[in-house]
């Protein structure tokens, strides 16, 4: 990859968002990141990155940036839970989709010709039992979805300014450094804290949902191999492994790798959840040239490990 | 249809939503409006209406209308020029997406169980060059067009709470009472408006491009009988008259209803254009028992005529 480039991570704080910033930094490259805290923590901005507080659908946060040349804007930051989008749907859609047109005017008017954008399987809603693909019907089943459907769709329209952006449609999203203090954020983070917290894991919903799993590494990886995409036209890409996992298969997966007795105790159900997706990821593989090099037993025992030692 | 409802209809001083209030009015119900003024005349809002002043995005607006037990609201209010949304996207998705999500939350707190919103066939974008059905893939060319995308989701999600929603996806709009002093929004009233006030009619595209026309009268009676849908689930239709017109066939129906001598100049483009769309209305011809009653040439006939009387 490139370095000496000047790139901006919104959500640097975040889970996805500091792992990207670490990367671009150690490649030799200057990262800003705009952050408002809420779900991430200071502590997790890599050390170098320059810090702006605030929202990104905040204008007068936006409008400090105008002073850099940015190489291309990754727009990691929003609320990024399903279920916590039905708390306050008007917030969802300025932190998802408002955020993302002043990002765009950003880029515009700072001459940044590559807007690189966090999107969400959560855009293809329930789907029939097959890998989904990137041309699949959208039926976003919580706010949150609608947000980032929103903001694909301005890219999209971004397009005709110059600016080549690529929504890239995160599967379920895992490793070290999740939060897990956040009980309504990321399956697999949930699940652990419960193990290790309580010895109890309360599963709201089936056991034969399933969904597709993708490590936190390979999902910086795919970020970065974005870059050098060499084209003028919005693209879009499943980031996902295109392995269907059940619920039970995490949570045993998970068991497995935790020396003690806990209980599993399925009820209810969560709003917006979908009951099962995975991904077909033929297009990204061609594209980016990229594939999941973690698997997900691999992926399961590293953060069991890392969140052990972090007792 | 029933009498003694009440309902809203938000943007009762606009074009569309004054029409359909007045005719609720006829039938001898209440009617309550949100309108801002921002495009539509307080002149239009028909006597009777309660008015309240402000905008459908502002929680403090709708909050007031907590203490009515609406049968249903239509909302109609939201800017409606996919070229206008390009100079203040943040603003459009307030308009036509965040007053959505507002007035959503009204219905639920108010136990409203019906909510009949006004979309457009914007949310097509470009589309291959046949009748388009509600299935097709939405492609918004507009940042007006992805509000619109934005809110039929919030309509589909809603329905988990018992309210009934019907998205009306509107075609081309016209006939009197259309706004002639804006000449960004409203193809056929703003190629009137130049014809009897310029004597020059400037067309910013191609002539070639088509459209599905749809006289207000019509419009008016499929928001009436979306009234007497019996489902519990959301639906989507397109109100149209499934014929496709081209730009020229419209000017030249223009020009044949009026005895003067008028220019005709094809000149650049309008951003977010679609070059043409047409629409399949089998679904509302059999759900709703609609068909449009008023042909092309009738309602042309008809609103040249209106608006030579206001000179």
């Amino acid at each position: 990859m490139n370095t000496n480039m000047t790139y901006l991570v919104t959500g640097a704080a975040g889970f996805i968002g500091s792992a990207l910033a670490k990367r671009l930094l150690i490649e030799g490259n200057k990262v800003i990141t705009i952050d408002n805290l809420s779900t991430g923590f200071e502590t997790a901005i890599p050390e170098g990155v320059e810090f702006f507080k605030g929202d990104c659908q905040d204008y007068s946060i936006v409008k400090q940036l105008e002073k850099y040349s940015f190489d291309a804007i990754f727009h990691i930051a929003g609320q990024s839970s399903g279920e916590i989008s039905f708390d306050d749907p008007v917030y969802d859609l300025q932190t998802n989709a408002q955020s993302t047109l002043l990002l765009l005017k950003l880029a515009l008017k700072t001459n940044c010709k590559k807007f690189i954008y966090a999107s969400t399987m959560s855009v293809y809603g329930d789907q029939p039992d097959h890998k989904v693909n990137e041309e699949a019907m959208l039926k976003p089943k919580s706010f949150y979805g609608v947000g980032k459907v929103a903001s694909e769709h301005y890219l999209r329209i971004y397009q005709q300014y110059g600016i080549q952006s690529t929504a890239m449609r995160l599967f379920n999203v895992y490793g070290p450094g999740q939060n897990l203090k956040n009980l309504r954020q990321g399956m697999v983070s949930i699940f652990l804290a419960m193990a290790l917290n309580d010895k109890t894991i309360c599963v709201k919903g089936d056991k034969n949902r399933f969904r597709d799993f993708v490590y936190i590494d390979d999902i910086v990886d795919a970020f970065i191999n974005s870059l050098e995409l060499n084209t003028p036209v919005f693209k879009i890409y499943n980031v996902c492994s295109g392995i269907k996992t059940t619920i039970e298969t995490l949570i045993n997966s998970i068991l497995s790798n935790i020396q003690k007795n806990i209980n599993v105790e399925y009820s209810g159900s969560t709003p917006g959840d979908q009951f099962g997706i995975y991904g077909d990821n033929t297009l990204i593989k061609k594209d980016l040239n990229w594939s999941p090099k973690i698997s997900f037993m691999e992926g399961i025992s590293n953060m069991v490990n890392w969140a052990s030692n972090l007792k």
